[in-house]
Formats: C-alpha cells, structure tokens, sequence
C-alpha cells in the first residue's frame, strides 16, 4: 500500500478522517485513524478507526451492528487528512441518528436538531 | 452566539471544520478554527481558519479571491468538529483543483489524480 507512506500522521501517530456516504454525499462523521486502522480498513473493507480517548483501535459498528463499507478513500493535497466514501448501514451517530451533523446553528446562533432519529440508542446499545 | 460555548476546542484552543460545497455536496477541505475564527467567519460571512503552521488566523482566498461565502454551519455529536456549508469561489484548493480531495487511492494502493485542474496556482500565486 504505497499511499500509506505518504500520509503526513500527526504527533500522535493519527490522522482525521471525513466519512461522507457515498450515495447521498451526506457528511456523516469525523473519526481518527492511525497507520493500523487505515491497513485493517482496508482489508476488510469496514471502516475502523482509533479511539483517542480509550487509546485503542476499534471497528465502526462493532457494538450496533451499524458498519461502514467502504467504496472510496481520498487523501487531500497535504496528505493530512483522509475522505472515506461508504455505505453506511443504518447510522453513523450514537445517539441515533443518520449523521453525527445533525444539528445546525440557527439565526440566533443557537444549536437546533433539523435530523430525524432512525434509531433508538438504548434499544441498540444495551 | 451561544453554541460557541458548547464547542469543546482542543489543547490547542481549536477544532477541526469540514468544509462542503453546499450546492454539489463535493468536500472540499478540511481546516481548523478558533474561536475567533469562527465569530469571523460569521460576521463576515466569508470562511476563515487558524493556521497551525503560520498560527495566525487567515481569510480562505485572501490571496486567490476564491472565497468560501458560509451558508450553514453544523455541530457533531461530540462538539468537536464543525461542518461548513459555502458556496466555494471557484475551487478550494491551492494546487489548483476544486476539492484538495482531488486523489483516491486505486486498487493497486497508489495514489491517482481523479480531478481536473479548474486553475494554473502560478497564475494566481504570484
């Protein structure tokens, strides 16, 4: 995988990665992804990412059965960060909505809800 | 504007913002802002981010005019990464192409050119 050697990880080892979904172009959520996770995404097609607050790799929908298959990686002209195109299944947010964008900052620079929930978080993480 | 006291700004006093072309869809960038940043770019209604590398706040298109004129902003579940709606002055990117996602990894694990430069930088970068 030649690109991996070009991809400028911060610091920390890790890069961001914007997982849009393929067929609507909808932002779904931003995650974080070290050298393994990009390497396990790939092989497996379903999108892993690192944990930056448990400090360990994780597979997107590990828990909820809501996975990411993923179609298309992008890196952007400063191979710093990364744009994942998937299929996402069901949802990417935990607290039950299709993207973890699903709030808008109004006219009056308040935070308003413009998603429908398409799950019921307590029913998916137990 | 009272989201700008949700936003959860890292050790660095900044979070990262996903910038999509509001019309198309397209990602065009990702950058980073402070909170300055953010008040900035709503009061004037034109894109601006913190540079890591100048730290220094800076107007996207200052030099090129090809501005990022905001049309919405939303919050991610954890309130730490903004996504950008604008309609983007003719591309994002410095190299000359409308997104900086302007190459995908193929199936041989390189790194291929899918974009067509929509500018020449040395015309507009002098």
């Amino acid at each position: 995988m030649e690109f991996l050697n070009k991809i400028k990880f911060n610091t920390q080892g890790i890069v961001p990665a914007i997982v849009q979904e393929e067929k609507t172009g909808k932002v779904l959520m931003l995650g974080w992804m070290n050298k393994e996770a990009i390497e396990k995404t790939i092989l497996t097609k379903k999108v892993h990412f690192w944990s930056r607050s448990r400090k360990k790799m994780w597979l997107k929908g590990e828990t909820s059965g809501h996975y990411q298959l993923v179609r298309e990686i992008y890196i952007d002209c400063d191979e710093d960060t990364l744009l994942l195109k998937v299929e996402q299944i069901k949802a990417a947010c935990h607290k039950g909505y299709k993207s973890c964008f699903f709030r808008k900052v109004n006219s009056e620079g308040k935070l308003e809800v413009v998603e429908k929930k398409v799950f019921e978080p307590e029913e998916v993480y137990k």
